[in-house]
């Protein structure tokens, strides 16, 4: 068994083996998520009570109350002050670019008035209030506060509230200087199960938010599948994914590397490399073969290429876009000197990158696109993360008196069809003809 | 006890009572989840030998197989020709009215070229296959049909499949008279979870769909979010509302009646009136009490009154307006003179009707805006159903040489700071100056 999958698009079962190697389904543990149903009551009933509790139970934290948990904005100023020079100076670039960026998805409010003095439209307006999940420990990445919390506040969200376990009162330096560089508006250092139900239901200190968003382990998970509803979510992600489409042009090591800035996320993530030339799957891997001793993190990289990485050949650059789109990838390279033709066949994707310069690792820090993306095919009905998803609209309808009359007729003709008498009656109140 | 609940914004307990007045949770029924969770296992492994077997059983249709369920498109179009003439009018104008509008929606794919060659941008396009359920007997509205498909088709989505139950095989002429008026491009009579497994995994017949959209029972609500992830869902939405902020200027019969044309819907439904005149309220209710008798849905509408309607006393409109923004109404009717100076003080509404010619109802069937709109406060952070929901972004990242310069160093900087090596190295072999 080699280094990674080999596979060919003219192999018998290709279809079956591709699909069985893009199978992933996120399993429910039950304990999880009994816990995780005791854990929301709870905090509904009982409030800031509840989530002192819990966090000294789970965080081992010393706090007897909210007011022990509130981290200060100054303490996000100094944890950002207090960072290295070019560390500090590549967070404010990266933040800058991402602002930059998202600030084009702003969408703004439209109507429009038909000859009779009929308006119509959509009006576009923010949520009033957003919660930030950022993980602690190991999975907490500052450059994931950037990208969940700067399109918020580029959307006008009034106020984002970010909160962040902190096991043993441990507090993380970097996540806090992300948040002063973000412009988050509130920090809280609790996390679990019990701040994803203190920002959906509200507590005593913590005003119920209109949406929750950011990443988070199983229980995290579970409890915002379930306050969905109650409040708007993000998707729920599935493990990381890059697709390269390569012409064979781009250094192997390159490439390989590539494959690697995926694949050292995690076990489960997924690294698939397509090209029509036999030869350079071979460099590829040899490349992986030489480069993976010296990465710090070559056991989860060895162990995510074996089980759910591949090197297909295809049998042109047009077949590895119709496979692309299948796939569906949350990462798209398209490594090849004709990226901008190729970019057209493309369907389905989280993000593209086009080009050999185009790395996935500058997108994920700082090219300016979000790098919260669909996973696990979902980009075939779904987005990046965006300026979009802290927006709602709602529509605009300011009907004339010489409006009503013509749709008053048809509103009442359809309302009777589907027997609905008081939607008519309605209607025909509007109607200047009409026996009131 | 009254008619309808009557509360005063000065009440001691005004917020509370609200609250309680709000309050909706819909509950999963464990018997209906469990026969669900057996339904979609056995579609995805048997595809159509179990829908066809499901149909049989669910539906008492004589059906062998699923070349005895597909409705031909001919059928449709002679169930349109066959409508009375009014009917078939009042249908295809008010399609065209939902289509002129949702034309607005459309947004185009963009992009931007920095000074240093890099284009950075966002890519549009339609989802591929959309499934769209219609329920079948009493609650199947032609309506529907349009506001689901036509958004569709208006995104450019190349199939909208139409799954619909027909019960001992009897079909609903009117529904599918509006599939061939909204452009529906296949239909098939299945229904129940059945059908929504056979959209979200596909079957022998039936493709996979990317996303399935439209109302139906608890069946079919527990199935569409089992099946969330797999494909898109819509929201699943609770009891229809309106909510009327009126300054005592439109007829109160009208008022009434645009109560009334909300309450007939379902038992749940909630219709509230805000308004500082108390003498208008006395109106209203006087109204509301004399025209109840006439209404063929009077029971339905004299529950939903009593247990969920209210009209409240506030102190002015301003006050109205904040009220308006804490319930964040599915339908808000602003039935005053100022309409448009009040509008500017709502954030949170589905859809907002202005002026006293606007009743809900022209908006249900004809103006043009989509019927389909978040309920339960879910206005919050949701929106009306539109183009927008059948089109999905992909970033779209073009680094120059030049560029990857400036951006390799701020992501190899935080990338190294994240622990993640391979990103770095990824990032470093794209800079000219470094050591490969």
């Amino acid at each position: 068994m080699g280094v990674i999958n080999r596979l060919s698009s003219k192999d018998t079962d290709f279809q079956q083996d591709l699909t069985t190697l893009l199978a992933f389904e996120s399993s429910q543990d039950e304990a999880i998520e009994s816990a995780v149903a005791t854990i929301l009551r709870e905090v509904r009933r009982s409030g800031d009570k509840a989530v002192v509790a819990y966090s000294q139970q789970f965080d081992k934290v010393q706090a007897q109350s909210m007011a022990d948990l509130e981290v200060p904005l100054a303490d996000c100023q100094m944890a950002l002050a207090s960072l290295p020079a070019t560390q500090r100076q590549a967070l404010e670039a990266a933040a800058a670019r991402v602002r930059a960026y998202h600030e084009h998805q702003k969408a703004p409010s439209w109507s429009y008035t038909e000859a009779d003095g009929t308006v119509l439209g959509q009006k576009i307006t923010p949520m009033d209030r957003v919660g930030l999940y950022v993980p602690g420990g190991k999975a907490a990445y500052p450059s994931s506060v950037l990208m969940n919390a700067i399109p918020a506040k580029v959307a006008g969200v009034s106020e984002v509230v970010m909160v962040t376990p902190t096991p043993h009162g441990q507090r993380n330096p970097l996540v806090l200087a992300a948040a002063a560089v973000a412009g988050v508006d509130r920090v809280i250092a609790i996390g679990g199960a019990q701040a994803v139900a203190a920002l959906a239901y509200g507590t005593e200190s913590i005003a119920q938010v209109d949406k929750i968003v950011g990443p988070g382990n199983a229980f995290v998970a579970s409890a915002k599948r379930r306050v969905f509803g109650t409040v708007g979510i993000d998707m729920v992600a599935g493990p990381s994914e890059i697709l390269i489409i390569a012409d064979g042009k781009t250094p192997a090591d390159w490439i390989a590397m590539d494959l690697f800035s995926q694949a050292e996320h995690d076990e489960l993530a997924q690294a698939i490399l397509l090209c029509p030339d036999a030869a350079y799957l071979d460099a590829v891997e040899a490349s992986i073969i030489r480069q993976l001793e010296a990465m710090p993190r070559k056991d989860i990289i060895a162990t995510s290429l074996q089980n759910r990485g591949a090197l297909i050949q295809v049998r042109d650059l047009d077949e590895a876009c119709e496979i692309a789109n299948f796939i569906a990838a949350e990462h798209l390279e398209i490594s090849t000197e004709n990226a901008a033709e190729l970019v057209d066949k493309i369907r389905h994707a989280g993000a593209i990158f086009m080009g050999s310069y185009s790395s996935e690792s500058l997108g994920d820090y700082c090219a300016g696109p979000n790098h919260v993306l669909p996973t696990s095919r979902t980009a075939r009905f779904s987005s990046p993360l965006g300026v979009y998803d802290f927006q709602k609209r709602s529509s605009l309808i300011q009907v004339s008196q010489q409006g009503a009359q013509t749709l008053g007729l048809i509103a009442k003709e359809l309302a009777y069809g589907e027997g609905l008498q008081s939607h008519a009656r309605s209607a025909e109140y509007r109607l200047d003809s009409m026996e009131k």
